[in-house]
């Protein structure tokens, strides 16, 4: 029997996309693939809002994130990093894998740095030669409000702009070009809703030039291979994981059919009716409204909930997947997934599902209130079936 | 219209396995995935041959390939490389990128390494990190016969035996364990018949023990972190191609089914209907016989035959695909996969259409005898529809 899985991804997936997985194997260097291959890279283009290059790897998503690092920075290099949860963590554990020297920017768990500080960090190590941001913390449900605001710093200071926008393309806002992004990392199973294996990333000019004059000691994850392999057959260097390549190429169609604004007010309308339902629920979310996701939304548990034992009741009797916390957050929250496919029916079955739970397992909450508060702002999702210029 | 792939990978895929992907999407940190990465963990196993760990990687196979890599050699190490083509040319590249010292053993395309030669490497160079050996050379359908006594040496000069085994492991003869193999690499979509977009590998107790005490400096490849997380959790430490894993399950017990020992004879048996019906067609091999891979049998063309047109026809006429030579060999040979689903249908229709297409390209062929003869060769696979011990 099918599960709703609302974790951080991977998400569900829709039956087209799904199906799209078993199209007849075809070779990877035949027109056939040429014109398939073709319509992704395009297709990303516009999903990252970008005319520079894009890359599909086949890889998960901490394979392109090494990508970033490996092909950016070099022994010696200063790394400006946000570090506010597990995979800003990672991706400073990786600057210094690579050999350089990150520039930490600490914040608490369920808190985000000020931009004051990232701007201080700028101004501090004006040879920095990149910043990396994870856009939305997916161990916390922070999301990086000013990230328009870091491209600006960046392009003053000279310096390239890395966004871990695993967990946050497609589903909230990031116009990589007109933001100065210099290489946007995503993968497939998050807000793109395909299934996990897949990765994608935008490569802007200079960091192309970069990579270019300054190979990377990774074959897999030379950037510049794969955009000159593109550029001159439309394939891929090494053997591409096909079938996730249908199923990209479906998932990025349904990305364009609604529109990337539309998309995200959907994404932001989920998410806040989550917000207010779990609220009426007598829920709190573990992050401040300025800085909370739209794609991942962190709630604590009250005092006397057990956080397997939630888990366990609401994934066995209602069918419902949702995430605990990472580290120190173990056990003090759970995650739940506002991602890809979700809409109404996504949102009002987790929140009731979560509030049986709740009672089952001795809260007192009103049930009635949660719900009439969720789809009183689940209301504008209805507008959002027409295009939004209509 | 489908098409038969006959290409050396990615291979035709039976639907049984094909369909297992439209599972629906679980999490990555559930029971369900526990069990179905348990089963494909010990079901590697008895394809490797081995008691040891093996792991699971969401990449194609030149990332596996990559792992081997940067998981063993350390700057400064001397590497054994025998080159015989593409595949053994890059392992050297990624060698010298991980800062390693490769003693090359060439040998011109179409033929392998003597195994003299090879012994006389480990005797001069007795400090000798590693042995990478491609035990098929994919790009000429070369195949090392003498895998078994380059164990033999690595053992006795206390050095590493690393296998890239990926056009290879599941069609032919490679008991890791036994032959002593420290690191072997295949992925998905070659003799394990899966779509693309995983790769498998084994690590012996030596090669683990390296791996934890030197750490590599890449966190996307360190297989010691992979076997830990399988040990403690049945998972993976990063989030893994849900589909692909699915696929690889069923592609596994599929083998398993058949039985290592009745599947490689498989493949050497159409294999070697494929040399004697091309043989009768007045085709020469480029490969001498001792030397020549089960799974991938490499053709040289007729004088007066243009590679991409015959190509063309064989694809477009008669939906069949096959792959064309690499580099020097462009032009001059023509390879067909013997991998995975090979049956006598598979043979006698890629034969018959290669026949055809020769025919009708101006050729002179007797097409009745090749179809007798490669029929006559076919005649083993009947016995293999049981046990081989019956």
């Amino acid at each position: 029997m099918r599960k709703l899985v609302m974790i951080p991804g991977p998400t569900n997936v829709s039956d087209r996309v799904m199906n799209a997985m078993i199209s007849p194997i075809i070779s990877h260097r035949s027109s056939d693939f040429h014109q398939l291959y073709s319509e992704i890279a395009e297709g990303a283009q516009q999903v990252f809002e970008t005319t520079d290059d894009t890359v599909v790897l086949t890889s998960s998503g901490t394979g392109a994130i090494e990508a970033s690092v490996v092909n950016l920075v070099r022994p010696g290099d200063e790394v400006i990093v946000p570090v506010f949860g597990e995979f800003g963590q990672r991706l400073s554990e990786s600057i210094e894998l690579a050999g350089g020297k990150p520039i930490l920017i600490e914040a608490p768990l369920g808190e985000a740095p000020t931009i004051d500080s990232i701007e201080e960090a700028f101004e501090k190590h004006k040879g920095a030669k990149a910043v990396y941001v994870v856009c939305n913390e997916t161990s916390t449900g922070v999301r990086i409000p000013w990230l328009k605001h870091i491209g600006e710093l960046a392009s003053k200071y000279g310096t390239l702009f890395v966004a871990d926008a695993v967990s946050y393309l497609g589903g909230d806002e990031l116009p990589v070009e007109q933001w100065g992004v210099d290489l946007c990392v995503t993968c497939s199973q998050k807000c793109l809703a395909a299934p996990p294996g897949l990765s994608l990333l935008s490569v802007s000019k200079k960091a192309r030039k970069f990579i270019e004059e300054n190979p990377p000691m990774s074959k897999f994850f030379d950037l510049s291979n794969y955009i000159r392999f593109y550029e001159r057959k439309k394939e891929t260097p090494f053997t591409p994981s096909l079938p996730l390549y249908r199923a990209i190429h479906e998932a990025i169609l349904l990305v364009l059919e609604e529109g990337m604004e539309r998309r995200v007010q959907r994404h932001k309308t989920c998410a806040n009716a989550f917000y207010q339902g779990f609220k009426a629920l007598g829920l709190k979310p573990l992050v401040e409204e300025e800085i909370r996701s739209n794609t991942v939304i962190a709630i604590r548990y009250p005092q006397n909930i057990d956080d397997k034992r939630f888990r366990k009741m609401l994934d066995e009797e209602f069918r419902i997947t949702v995430a605990g916390g990472f580290g120190d957050l173990a056990g003090k929250i759970f995650r739940v997934g506002c991602m890809g496919e979700i809409s109404s029916h996504h949102v009002l079955a987790t929140l009731s599902a979560v509030a049986s739970v709740l009672k089952l397992q001795g809260e007192t909450v009103n049930i009635d209130e949660a719900l009439r508060i969720t789809t009183d702002h689940l209301r504008p999702l209805k507008s959002l079936q027409q295009p939004l210029s209509t």
